[in-house]
């Protein structure tokens, strides 16, 4: 890897993929075609891009069977302690509705509700993730969302992976299809004869899926688009080198175009990792992804002070931040902009992808900025209240009324002042 | 206003302005210029869309003093109240980073922190409305934004208007620049040598400042597009006609898209509704409008009973609720979609424009299903927190490690896994 000295502030290399036009008018005609044709044409692209016929979408009774035999004892032990922890963190962030009351009868305050009904789109390939089953789909169930799909490409054998049937299958999601790519999100933003519309669609996917998520927009609600992963550890001479190179190469085997960088003021440490990187990647099955996206996208920023490390990594707002550093807990005050802060040395980042509790769905691209992660929030939304008194209007009506008409707004003075005029009518 | 007879579910007719390609083509140029030209093309674009030459951007001081010269006392007491208000029902709604901790030592857990900085789009020509700025700074200002910038376009005289300026004034706003439309959303999304940008771009605009928004989302977060304004009132035999009818009109007078409905079991009360709108319609300034709202827009449905009305609400899902019925406060359970819910005869929707402090930005076009009203939530992001233990990692690390192999993903296994070797080398 290669090392270079900064000051304060770097920008990440990143790689986004936008898709290009020929790219956006095959997801249009998808998404008109599907919302045109419904199942028939969710099956036609599926025989088209997936090449297999799938007779019925929903995943049977009996397939999930066969899902959980193909799945030992122990790994569905730690798949359900897994989904445990990942609950046991969400429900404590669950938002209530709230109510103010004032003495003179009038009562201010917010409701929360669940959405009606959401969509979780389980990429297919190499990205099948059964924990990311959980991830998406444990949130909105804590949430209160009454009705949960799930949508997700079949293999060239027809069936979905066994690990995201039974992921599924253990949070009693019910409705699960086999179908993916862009016609699965326009079977969730339309509806078909068999898959009725939600109001979000969440889940990452390919460039046809992130672009037809895009589209529909506006008409169903969508999660961030994702992009590569990236992790960054600012670290100090206390960190050992070799854990340091492992979490910086667990980012990297993601994809080619992920990101893994090292802020540190010691010159030693970094030149220890970059040493330890090289020899650990050549012993790793994903060498060529892991070499690649080091060589592209990795770095290791030396700078003079701890406190302009921290300046480093609060400009790159990374996905994942791991602190290691003597005290990490002083330093989290300090940090602005990060999806998931991991402190310590014991807190290395696949910790957080499976099992620790928080969700492994974070903001990409520095968006962390502005973003958090994925979570129960996503799954609800507020409603103002105001129930006034009639002594509260009485009192302040002529003050709403001068408001309104400072605004030129003639017919909201009088609708106001319409209460009271009946009285003497 | 015309009478239907519905049963449960109906759909609002709404005008929404996606933009034509030549539109969109200009903002591009725009965002372009902007861009490359920084202050040079702000100015260019303000003469050539705003007839106006500005020589500095910034407010100054003596615009100000100017501007509290133009707005009476008992004017500015009213504003102030209303900011209070406004302040007093954000302040409850600040969410606090939270931990829990484990007896091992591990800590999991969520800081929120406050966006770094802010733009606030205030629109020109008769939507330059001080409440605006109220709404969209004071809820900034509560999530502890440091860096909140105004934008609006100059009048003719080269002015902002008075109320805007007094109002952003009394908030303690000191960067307000006169500069409008696309162009301004260029400065704030990338920045000039007079503004630097912002992380989130709020509040409404006409059309090109909505496709700018559109453009530069991801660069920078934006908050919803704003669709016209629209209410609907559920109300039953209690509910006096003369008011249910002055609230509708309330909405018809915001634009001439704007769209007000009643929804009700009782075919007397929207007998008399209609009559009265078209009575009260006559004698309003903005008759025009209101007018053509009422006619493209307006709808009375009437259902069989008050539990088919209920339905009929939530599957419009509408801006503005008013519930004027006998006991509205149980009916406020069954409401699920909303942006803003109005209880009884003394809620008018223009308590909730100016003065009651909930506000009044609020999802529109049905996205009520899925999102909020603008608030503190609007201008903080969270970070996950994990601070694992020796102990909880040595007991877990081997399912972290199983999980990780079951999706393949090798390099993450030995990062959890790197922790303990060091001490048999």
């Amino acid at each position: 890897m290669k090392i270079e000295k900064i000051s304060s502030s770097v920008s990440l290399k990143r790689s986004i993929d936008q898709g290009n036009e020929q790219q956006r008018e095959a997801v249009l005609s998808i998404l008109e075609t599907v919302k045109r044709e419904g199942d028939a044409a969710l099956r036609a692209y599926t025989e088209k891009f997936d090449s297999v016929t799938i007779p019925t979408l929903l995943v049977s009774d009996e397939e999930k069977k066969a899902a959980y035999e193909e799945v030992d004892e122990q790994m569905l032990a730690i798949i359900r302690e897994a989904a445990d922890n990942i609950r046991d963190y969400h429900v404590r962030m669950v938002q209530q509705s709230w109510m103010v009351t004032k003495e003179d009868g009038t009562m201010l305050g917010q409701k929360v509700t669940p959405l009606d009904a959401v969509g979780v789109y389980v990429p297919g390939g190499l990205a099948a993730y059964p924990s990311s089953v959980l991830m998406n789909v444990i949130p909105a169930q804590v949430a209160g969302v009454e009705r949960i799909v799930m949508v997700s490409p079949p293999q060239k054998n027809g069936k979905l992976p066994a690990g995201v049937i039974v992921a599924a299958a253990e949070l009693g999601v019910e409705e699960i299809y086999k179908v993916g790519g862009a016609q699965a999100i326009a079977a969730l933003a339309y509806g078909t004869e068999t898959i009725q519309p939600v109001d979000k669609i969440v889940g990452p996917g390919n460039i046809f899926v992130a672009l037809a998520k895009r589209e529909v927009f506006g008409l169903v609600d969508i999660d961030s688009i994702a992009g590569p992963s990236e992790i960054v550890v600012l670290a100090d001479e206390t960190a050992y080198a070799n854990e340091v190179a492992a979490d910086l190469l667990s980012q990297a085997e993601h994809d080619a175009r992920a990101s893994s960088v090292l802020v540190t003021p010691s010159m030693e440490l970094a030149e220890a990792v970059a040493l330890e990187v090289e020899e650990q990647t050549s012993r790793l099955p994903r060498k060529e992804i892991v070499e690649a996206s080091i060589r592209d996208y990795g770095a290791i920023y030396v700078t003079k002070t701890m406190a302009e490390a921290i300046d480093a990594v609060n400009s790159l707002a990374p996905e994942h931040l791991e602190v290691v550093t003597e005290n990490p807990m002083e330093i989290l005050g300090r940090i602005k902009h990060a999806g998931a802060i991991f402190l310590g040395r014991y807190s290395s980042e696949p910790v957080g992808d499976y099992f620790a509790g928080p969700n492994h769905v974070l903001p990409t691209n520095g968006t962390a900025k502005f973003s958090s992660p994925l979570s129960v929030d996503t799954f609800v939304k507020k409603s103002s209240i105001i129930s006034y008194s009639q002594k509260a209007l009485e009192e302040n009506a002529h003050k709403i009324a001068a408001f309104a008409r400072l605004e030129g707004l003639e017919a909201h003075a009088r609708a106001v002042e319409s209460r009271f005029k009946k009285d003497t009518n």
